[in-house]
């Protein structure tokens, strides 16, 4: 911790302009969405030169990700599962996806999965993060138009959110303490059928 | 808001002895679990006769209710879907249960879930509610031992936890707005899995 008091009013560099641009980009990305919120009115917001933001965070992208303090970027182990591959995807996707959970860097995500659910700009945060950085990636090879991958995305997001609200947060028995294999093995034919199965 | 000075001290009736009973409840419930939470042992740490819990209370289940704040309780709702006859189940399910959770107690039992997983204590009683209230009624008739009948348990849980949450908090599209006849139609036959297909 420094003191704050004598580094007020300084808006080139330091401590205060990350956060200064830190908040203003929770606000303006939960106010208008990643596209709607330009790095020039968070840079407005926050009361620095815009070129400040590229030179903190390299960029808009890597600025949501910190903004969101997301422990791990998702759509970086999505792309291991292969998305483009739809045979067997639920089954590589929940394989590839447990061990993370399981992780430290998993049991951040899960924290901040849970206080992200606690306030509003969390929701609006959250929602648009797990939308980029999750399920666009696992659904944008699949065929059908963007209604339909939009459709197939949020299914799959009422199982996978589930799975870690029953295992990781109420931490449900059997659930919470069954391998992953186990796991893969129940969930991933209702997770296949959400990805690529005949839907009415 | 009264005045609590004068009124410490009293634990034979009104508002203190009420809240304290609640606050030995939930510390009992979260502890012990409601098996092992006994009214004698709650009555001791709220420093009370056991007879003011029911009087106050009308037993441990009511007690249980009033400590988890639930707007309403699931197993009266479940037991209208009829879970002895396992055909349709699924559906029915769905069917009961969406407007409920789009109802003004619905809206309150989901605020209740979201301040939950934000509080240790908070998710230990809403763990044990949702195992005695919600899952036990709809799985106790299926048929299999109690450790199949707890896996499908967890199973349902997975999905329909994913659901309010998709829906009701993180309001992921196109689900947080499609009419209820749809959502049973796209997860109906996923649930249904869960809760009499043949497993893994």
């Amino acid at each position: 911790m420094t003191a704050a008091g004598p580094r007020r009013g300084r808006r080139g560099g330091g401590h205060d302009t990350r956060g200064l641009i830190l908040a203003a980009a929770r606000r303006r990305f939960a106010a208008d969405g990643f596209d709607g919120a330009t790095v020039r009115a968070i840079a407005a917001d926050a009361g620095v030169d815009p070129a400040m933001i590229n030179h903190h965070f390299g960029g808009k992208e890597p600025l949501f990700l910190a903004a969101v303090e997301a422990p791990f970027d998702p759509a970086q182990y999505v792309r291991s599962v292969r998305p483009e591959a739809t045979d067997g995807l639920a089954a590589r996707l929940l394989a590839t996806l447990l061990p993370v959970w399981d992780s430290p860097a998993g049991a951040a995500a899960v924290g901040l999965f849970r206080s992200g659910l606690h306030r509003d700009w969390g929701v609006a945060l959250l929602r648009q993060f797990i939308q980029r950085r999750a399920l666009t990636p696992i659904v944008e090879h699949l065929p059908g138009d963007d209604a339909e991958r939009a459709l197939r995305a949020s299914l799959v997001a009422s199982q996978i959110a589930g799975l870690i609200l029953t295992r990781y947060v109420v931490k449900l028995e059997p659930i919470a303490s069954m391998p992953h294999e186990q796991i893969v093995a129940l969930i991933a034919p209702n997770l296949q059928r959400y990805l690529t199965g005949p839907l009415p």
